[in-house]
């Protein structure tokens, strides 16, 4: 889930947020509070050419959301700077020996208090206690939580495909 | 090294490029071709107030400073959806057994052909055969590059330190 998207500003951003987390293994993305059609289509097209199966939604408030997926038994992972370190703690092992579904949850520069708390986050996690975004932080954690698997996975009903190669451009269109 | 930054459409992107760079380990940050200012601001105010030494270069054509790097023994690995597979091919171990300083390469959508080439890229890498982010892709690559140490690294000098904990927010502000 992104938090505190502005549609002009982090165009960009967002959906390197939204095609991270489809590339490195999540299931879905949530943009919450806010619509965003040009968005969403970004990310439809990539799916709709690049396969498998990804979910999109958008513009439900987030502590709604929160609050449904956790009602449901799924835990919340807060990636914030000032949490638990990757690294250096055990809190992944924490994550995974739940064995419970994850929302990763990104903000932007100022998330809301609460985000901290344990009404919203199960774990607040730092992908190194250092500033940097939540681009990379996501598609850092991701790569941990699936253990690397995520990068070698297929994708059905793909339209295109890339052979990879050590030099050059191949690619299998309309497979 | 970032190709292909332009100052206005690329602000943010190319921000969390380079901080990502600091935070998982890079020892500075290249912009080719272009002068951007503001950047170079931004970035210089991470690495005052959290420490560390981190480079910062730009304006230099990007063929001079991969020709200089290449003269100098470093290699360079580009970063692209259509290299060999940093999961299911064996590349990191050839990258790390060569022993040389890496330059990694990231562009933006359409890089030009020659990077794919053997006079620019000793390496072409993809952080998953799927379109997704050069801040990610590189995130990705680094922490694996460093094998995760890089996470829990100190940072010299530093005028804030953040103390991780489970809940809330810590620094210590003046060390």
């Amino acid at each position: 889930m992104r938090w505190g998207h502005r549609p002009h500003r982090d165009a960009r951003l967002t959906t390197h947020v939204a095609l991270a987390a489809r590339a490195l293994g999540a299931s879905g993305f949530v943009l919450s509070d806010i619509v965003d059609k040009k968005l969403e289509e970004s990310v439809a097209k990539v799916t709709e050419n690049w396969g498998g199966k990804f979910f999109f939604e958008m513009g439900k408030p987030w502590r709604k959301f929160v609050r449904e997926w956790r009602a449901k038994g799924g835990i919340v992972v807060h990636l914030t700077v000032y949490g638990e370190n990757l690294q250096t703690s055990p809190v992944l092992d924490r994550i995974r020996q739940s064995g419970k579904n994850v929302l990763v949850l990104v903000g932007s520069q100022k998330v809301p208090g609460d985000f901290f708390s344990g009404e919203v986050s199960d774990f607040n996690v730092a992908v190194g206690n250092q500033p940097h975004s939540e681009c990379a932080a996501l598609a850092v954690f991701l790569d941990r939580f699936f253990e690397g698997r995520e990068l070698g996975k297929g994708y059905g009903k793909a339209k295109i495909k890339v052979v990879p190669q050590e030099r050059g451009k191949k690619t299998i269109v309309g497979c």
